[in-house]
């Protein structure tokens, strides 16, 4: 058994620990030399490539377009929107110089004095500043709207206390900035895209998600609502996983961004901005993998098959290689993504756990006697379940298993996740049941006073006011004041 | 006629004013409110999505992975390899604070003095120091060699003199980094690199480039020996469109990259690294645009046909849809991307002047008359030439044409060149010569000193000793000295 598996942590013995070291150790990514920031290695970054090229294309079919915009945000844009400087000022990257120079003690290089920048620069911790202040060039007419532009780019914010994919100061996103004439347009955009963001989690990443509305104490700085979708992961805990934010005309007013609308008046434009990032790889890897390595969904899964010959000598491996090569091409012509491991440098137990570790759904053993048999033996990641399957007609067999691998992991996370959520009436009962983990379905007076108080005393928090489901209002379970419906707490990420 | 177009400078009136009008009118970018940052719109990030596509493609079937590292570098490490820190610390932008705070005098944000980095960070002006730091906990044996890494990403080099595209502070780009375990590895691999540019350059760009090393002068700061190619613009100025350098053992050395060889012995690793940028945006726009606007080559163009109904009344379009509607999904499932432009608040005239000016390969215009004689008009962008084609087979019909459009492009392009391309003997011949524009081969005598004194009398550089054509030594048009072979002399971009 590889070295790698054999020293992964248990879940059940320190969860926290787990995730820490199956990011390292399978490969997916590494602390850098710079604090708070992370390497994404090869194979993680084929994982974030695969959610980029879905949700792209997800984005490019309600019409938006990608485009870029600057890196650095002049210090006084930050300062334009009031509730958008106080939420970022205080993790900023400042860049205050232009140029270095050689040290005067011979010793390296320097900062040097005479080239400080008039206005100091902030590295983008998002970008609703200067697109707005660019948005300014671009609107004039309700002809000119809507605008719907999206950009995949890093962005900045100087956390403290960081872990890899969950929490980095660097780390990469995408932001949608959209432009509207009324506020129903922008306010269905939003929507829409916390669709689109559902949609991605369940079909691809099989996350299953809750669709709410933030209470107020929870909205992005500078957003009249933010809509999010909340999963669950196996230790209970809830993660934020995207947000969708209905900005009003803050942004238009703080820039100063107006037009003309169809009774020739000039109006404020209407704004939403979007995003999800590399947090992502967070919520995939705590909702699905387990104590062999990562549980990779087939549809997110950058490798999906991998065929091992199993051999005694050159001879039998270049006759398994006969049967395995036609297989491999009648794979990839079905679309599956498959690799034929027969580098004869590592033992197939060790290559068994590698790929294990690795996530990838799909293992093939095969050596002379299955294919005298006419058959291959076949291991299911999420299972860990082994069987034999004929060779014949083994494309549409792996096609067929790869959908049900996919559904079953679905499946297996929402059963989960139905199981740690429960509904609350009293605070008592609810101080007991957070402590078990999960998501809690309470009554809550609607006050910030309240949801801090809540905070204070259990660490949980409001993850969301969902949007679907039961409706009933009731009484706040703390004040007993009245509460227009069943909101979701959680300790959370 | 668009009032976008009317206003284009003229390219015989003033080149260079013709460039910057177009890339603002095309659409294709802007200044920021950053100094030296322009903000690239959506069709000129739709140009550069489809670059990044194919540049992926080729990379990944050379075995190439991608991956992300830090943007910012902590300063020690820039200061590690010798000629590296000489050539980017004057242009660096440098982050020496975390946080902001609110100004005492109430009047928005300061920089918060008691949030100073211990050791400021600079952004990345290209990310040798940073991966090479990383490469020394992935490399131990030839067994983990050779190690093939790309990313896309920004980088950031405070220029003081910037245009659109060909000289930005910040840019887009992918920087290669690869590690091998013997020199000449990495030496084929730098070359293999270089042709995969040359031939993205030429199969989609139609910018037809010479491919040659860097006179020690120009080489990237750090490397051992640099490859470029090399393009020329309609002015008959160089353009260097692409880089691919081999780093020797220098960043290995500097950060300590050792592995054991096959016979178990220590070495330094052997690098490479290799990048193109957003400035291929500028060698499209210059190499083939026209007075009239942006010349796409079809393999590139975001959108290659556009189809235009011309009609008096609302049955009239209404008609013609019934007969184009058909056209556009033959046409798309031919794999051509194609828009049907039947909005009713531009006139024809207007869309055609604006489909040229952002450079549509093919423009369709179509009436009742056309229909009833089973005909479309064509206008092909590159020729400005109009013709009828039969509606039966237009799908085939297109496909031929655009294919005769791009080869057309690039041997426009080609024959430009050629014709600009002069050997000269003396440095008499030669002043004269290069103020007419254009390459220039000539013999020099392999010194700094020489180049250096060519440089500073004519603005002339070096743009390559190429690697493919006559390689027949002779004597330095300038010293007299032996000249190995005729080297490309040029003013550049």
């Amino acid at each position: 058994m590889a070295k790698e598996l054999k020293d992964l942590t248990k879940r059940s013995d320190d969860y926290s620990k787990w995730y820490n070291e199956l990011v390292v150790k399978a490969d997916l990514a590494e602390q850098s030399a710079v604090r708070g920031c992370m390497v994404i290695k090869p194979y993680g970054y084929a994982i974030w490539e695969k959610m980029q090229r879905y949700l792209d294309d997800m984005f490019k079919s309600t019409g938006v377009q990608n485009a870029y915009f600057p890196l650095l945000i002049p210090k006084s844009f930050l300062s334009k929107e009031a509730d958008h400087v106080e939420g970022f000022a205080k993790e900023c990257a400042v860049v205050t110089h232009y140029r270095l120079k050689n040290s005067p003690d011979g010793n390296g290089v320097v900062v040097d004095p005479d080239a400080r920048l008039e206005e100091e620069l902030i590295i983008r911790p998002t970008s609703e500043t200067i697109i707005w202040n660019t948005f300014k060039n671009w609107i004039n007419s309700y002809r000119d709207l809507p605008v719907l532009v999206n950009q995949w780019c890093n962005v900045f914010r100087w956390e403290m206390r960081t872990r890899m994919f969950l929490r980095t100061a660097e780390f990469l996103w995408q932001e949608g900035h959209t432009a509207h004439a009324t506020s129903e347009e922008a306010q269905e955009r939003a929507i829409q895209m916390l669709n689109v963001y559902g949609e991605f989690a369940e079909k691809y990443l099989a996350v299953p998600v809750i669709k709410g509305v933030k209470s107020a104490n929870e909205r992005f700085a500078g957003a009249i609502e933010t809509y999010t979708i909340e999963a669950m992961m196996q230790d209970g805990k809830a993660l934020q996983s995207g947000t969708s934010h209905f900005l009003g005309q803050n942004f238009a007013k703080a820039f100063d961004v107006n037009f003309v609308n169809k009774d020739n008046k000039p109006e404020s434009v209407w704004a939403t901005s979007w995003g999800v990032s590399t947090r992502l790889m967070g919520a995939l890897i705590m909702t699905h993998s387990d104590d062999n390595g990562l549980v990779l969904p087939p549809h997110i899964a950058p490798l999906q098959v991998v065929i091992i010959p199993i051999y005694k000598n050159n001879d039998q491996a270049a006759e398994i290689s006969k049967t395995v090569n036609p297989i491999v091409n009648e794979l990839r012509q079905a679309g599956i993504s498959v690799k034929y491991d027969d580098a004869d440098n590592r033992r197939p137990g060790f290559k068994f756990a590698d790929y294990e570790l690795k996530g990838v759904p799909v293992r093939l053993a095969i050596g002379l006697r299955d294919i005298e048999n006419g058959q291959v033996e076949v291991m299911r990641r999420d299972t860990l379940e082994k069987h034999n399957a004929p060779l014949d007609g083994i494309a549409t067999y792996i096609k067929d298993l790869l959908e049900d691998i996919q559904n079953n992991i679905y499946q297996k996370a929402l059963k989960h996740r139905e199981e740690m959520t429960r509904t609350v009436d009293t605070y008592d009962e609810f101080k007991k049941e957070i402590e078990k983990g999960g998501f809690i379905l309470a009554h809550w007076d609607g006050t910030t006073e309240t949801e801090e108080l809540i905070k204070a005393e259990t660490k949980a928090t409001i993850r969301c006011i969902p949007l679907d489901g039961d409706k009933t209002p009731g009484t706040c379970m703390v004040t007993g004041r009245p509460s227009a419906q069943r909101v979701i707490f959680a300790r959370n990420y």
